[in-house]
């Protein structure tokens, strides 16, 4: 079978892979079909993580049907499923209180051993999924295979964040960042009721990209601006950062009103970035670092997808074979394609 | 001064009333504009209310402007303003917990001695406001007069529904009633992001009105099998009844799925209405009753409107100068009207 | 082995059973060293069951080691550990939300196909445990097998009772019922820092019990009364239906504050029980029915066992070999028991 | 009347000042019986206040009886009152929420124009109170004057903390910082069925004072690594910082156990700390800054008191005349004194 593989900063290649199998009985493989290039896989591309292996397949948003599965799976070989992106075991203390992504054996589709044990990646035709009870989901009718990768990390990632911002009905929320989890969370926060949305990004092309989704758009530095003076200058009631820099929450904070709460989705990765605490206590601000939680929310996500409510489709600009992975991966380190979907099972429709 | 008087069951009159007066530092007189009949008025005109009595000036829905303030008001002669229907005193330790309906000195325009101190309604030319401080607030730029109205009440209490039945984006929300509140409550959680919505009503004319909005209707005899029909038989995440009686409670539970909240903002007064115990044990439901609370939460609602993201004036059936009050009466009591609203001050535009 | 068999009502018997086995990956098999009775075994063998089956193995609180262990387990053979009463597989909708007596595929201990799939009771030296690496967790050192005995139910019901109640520290909590389940409700309120807590009982034994307990008790009649004198006429803050009866609950509502919390714990079977529903609006009260979770509770309750901040074994009133369970039965039928734990394990120390 | 008035860094005195008058209908003049001197009121002595104007009259921790009352106060003359350290109006928007510290009228007593506008303190013999109707709160029969001055800023603080740090009965919990406020927090985390708690501070006689109310200390520097053993290497449950400096927050994040809740008290000012992003979003921490708020929650610690169940005079080390005022800022400066009150009222027995 045929997989994305990584070999060295800003090499990857598709190459042949032994085929997986299932090893215990929550195991399952899955074949297949979409799988999607998310800003996170552009990290080791772009040597930003220190010792990540050689050899790693790529990838931790794909769905595809069930190929074999352990008979504690309970999914029919040939069932239309999606991974979620974080991998966990579903009975150690963090997960029965529902914290997936600290389970003490938790992992990340195509990570290497950055998170947890390394486990190969769905940018693949063929990929070994660990717990598959509890990481696959069913893909419903009403839903493409497209849209259900998406359930599996960003969409998902964006509905936390609007979750654990704490933004109500009629709030006026703001975002950083413009990428396509900043987009996500500002649909997802007029999703939520959010009465204003202003989505910062120093790119103007992404700017564009926000305002063609009806998304007020600014630059970072203008946003803080820009909110006092929507809100009589109190500021936004509830802050994403989508972006993970210390620029970033920086701008978030700033932003925020008194008693606003600050929800950090963006990856942060410093010992001590210059945080301005002096702000943060004279607002009392809530600071929440949350890593998106498919499993948990992956339920409601499929609903809004089922009624219409949202199509994470219309955030796909391109849709490229499997064999053009390395193409796929250019384009998106160069922000010359905003989310590109790999359609691996060419000849499918994707539902 | 002309305002509305209740004199006997079913016998109204709109007559010559006593200019109020501003009687401490914290009171206010409102010249109304736009005041509007709740269905809560529509008991004591049946003669449902017991002791209710002859002689009170109804109405607690208005919107006007400031014409006396005493010195604690923070509003201006001339400033455009609406009123909370709950009156609170904003000090006592219920409202210092947010639980205005629960105050010390709780009050409800227009009700006589029926909650707390009699205090005169606003359906009428003039109306003396206790508290205004805290029971008034001013009618932003971009909302007019007729849509504060609909803040001061019913729009806040679907807000306040929605909320308390922990509605979340995605969720399946059954509302039993379809009338204004019950209406404005299947909008509100639309807007809270709901996936499917259904509003029962035996009414045929009422549920073509909810159809017309959009909203899915259904008898409520038929909503606990419509309901498990859309869900793979789990039923409503979340419950809202809106009319108070023991039926509609009865299948809002009954519609409810394994650890939804049932939210009854419906008025209920029974002593001893047979409850299915069982049945809410078995699914571990919560039943929360909860009366709106403008005060607490006329900031977001204001918000939606200016922000176009709700049009209360949309649920308007009639518009009817003051001195038609008992044809609009008696319209509404006949479910004749949906929502009728009396411009008592007919020359203004309602802004 | 031998284990308690029901045979009809008010008559149970000690007799000879097939070992059980480990059935699939995630089964266990327990050898049982502490068993206990708990007032829900009390309903069948009055008789109040309709349907439950002779022959079924009686007994959900149970502690005990490893005995066999299958492939997904994660505890040694030998390794001491105690159940939850709840089974519960922990990858349906339900359980990913942390509603594990709402699993698709839940189960009672010893309680025949009334709760979901007939599992045999751990009133017995050997007990299958289906879903093992959810329902099984390690009884750490520190804890005796009879503490964690009452971890798997009772005092992680009293547990949850609080927490979802509500309670604050500071709050005036009432508890309606003085069994094991409200004492330990009150003790476990205690804990979280109310500062006054009344627990109600008809029976005079039982108060005395309470009061031996440092827990004021009063007659159920009298809660209300009592509450009103303490508060200055509020009522209680917080407030745990601990009997699941028709009066019960009755009580605990006209004793709650406005906005008070009701947690009801007591096992309700009514289909028309007369519910109060107008004082209910008027005080805004949430009811909330709820089935103690010991999956997920039970770290932090074992905590507390292991700081000395509650001690459940104070409860116990008898211990005796498992071969006198059917007088066991008896003495807790007739009240003249309040709390039994079977010594299964008859040489062990329950450590 | 007498005061205590700063002068300059390092000097205060106490002087003879004009009686303070009611000016509006809210306002009431407090004769002040016990006053304390709070960690905050160091700051200025120490000159770290820029700006602090000379001439200011000093305290935010007083209590008294009312001496003269506005029509709108809700106390009698002679009625037993204390105060809330934060002065705020009750009915603006912030309010409405019960974000009192966030009060667009915000002040804080004896803190110059610091915190909104200028509001002479409460070490004088009369005080001045704003918004009284809010502010002040009634001594219940039971309450020492002397403990009602804590309920006024540094127990509530400590209540709030405990509240927002997310502790649950079972938990474990790390304090650092080994003052009054520290030691308060210790106390009201076991008040709240915090099962471990640890406090941190450098100064070995704090941690000596720690142990004697036994609460476990420890040094900053060895918390994090003291809370790993205790808790199997997952670090606190939830954590208080109150220090308020960079190095204190920074021992706070590294102790927080995955999905923990820093709540921090300690006051902020620093425009770039040096804030470990990494740490905290590997975590997924909530880090929420807070500042204490007594009238949200006086009710329920004043409870607590009279329950008997904390008594905050037991961190009193000195009780001295109004007119020792000097010599009082001295030994707490000097860290001489632990918790300093000041018997403004002499004669009276501080109830």
């Amino acid at each position: 079978m045929r997989g994305v593989v990584y070999r060295a900063p800003g090499r990857i290649e598709v190459t042949e892979l032994p085929m997986p199998a299932v090893k215990g009985p929550r195991d399952a493989v899955v074949r297949v079909t979409r799988s999607a290039i998310c800003g996170t896989d552009l990290h080791p591309y772009r040597g930003e993580i220190p010792g990540f292996e050689a050899g790693t397949v790529l990838g931790h948003e794909f769905a595809g049907v069930v190929h074999e599965a352990g008979p504690e799976v309970p999914f029919a070989v040939g069932q239309r499923v999606f991974a979620s992106d974080v991998i966990a075991c579903g009975r150690c203390g963090y997960c029965a209180r529902g914290h997936h992504y600290q389970c003490a054996h938790v992992g990340l589709f195509g990570y290497a051993s950055v998170v947890g044990e390394p486990v190969a990646g769905g940018q693949a035709e063929y990929v070994r999924v660990p717990y598959a009870d509890l990481v696959l989901a069913a893909t419903p009718d009403g839903v493409t295979d497209e849209q259900a990768v998406f359930v599996g990390d960003v969409l998902s990632t964006a509905y936390c964040a609007v979750r654990d911002s704490g933004a109500t009905p009629g709030a006026t929320v703001a975002v950083v960042g413009g990428g396509p989890v900043g987009l996500l969370c500002a649909l997802c926060a007029r999703l939520a009721g959010a009465a204003v949305i202003v989505a910062a990004d120093p790119d103007p092309a992404r700017r564009e990209t926000l305002e063609a989704f009806g998304v007020r758009a600014s630059d970072p530095a203008e946003l803080s601006r820009t909110l006092r003076e929507l809100t009589a200058g109190r500021g936004a009631d509830a802050v994403i950062e989508a972006v993970g820099s210390d620029t970033a929450l920086r701008y978030a904070l700033e932003t925020a009103a008194p008693r606003a709460t600050v929800a950090v989705v963006g990856a942060h990765h410093a010992e001590a970035m210059p945080f301005p605490s002096g702000l943060a206590f004279a607002r009392e601000l809530i600071v929440r670092f949350t890593v998106g939680d498919p499993i948990a929310v992956r339920a409601n996500v499929l609903e809004l997808i089922r009624a219409g409510r949202i199509d994470p489709s219309a955030v796909v600009s391109h849709r490229l074979p499997l064999e053009d992975a390395a193409r796929a991966y250019r384009l998106s380190d160069r922000r010359q394609a905003f989310k590109t979907v790999l359609n691996v099972d060419q000849e499918g429709d994707g539902s």
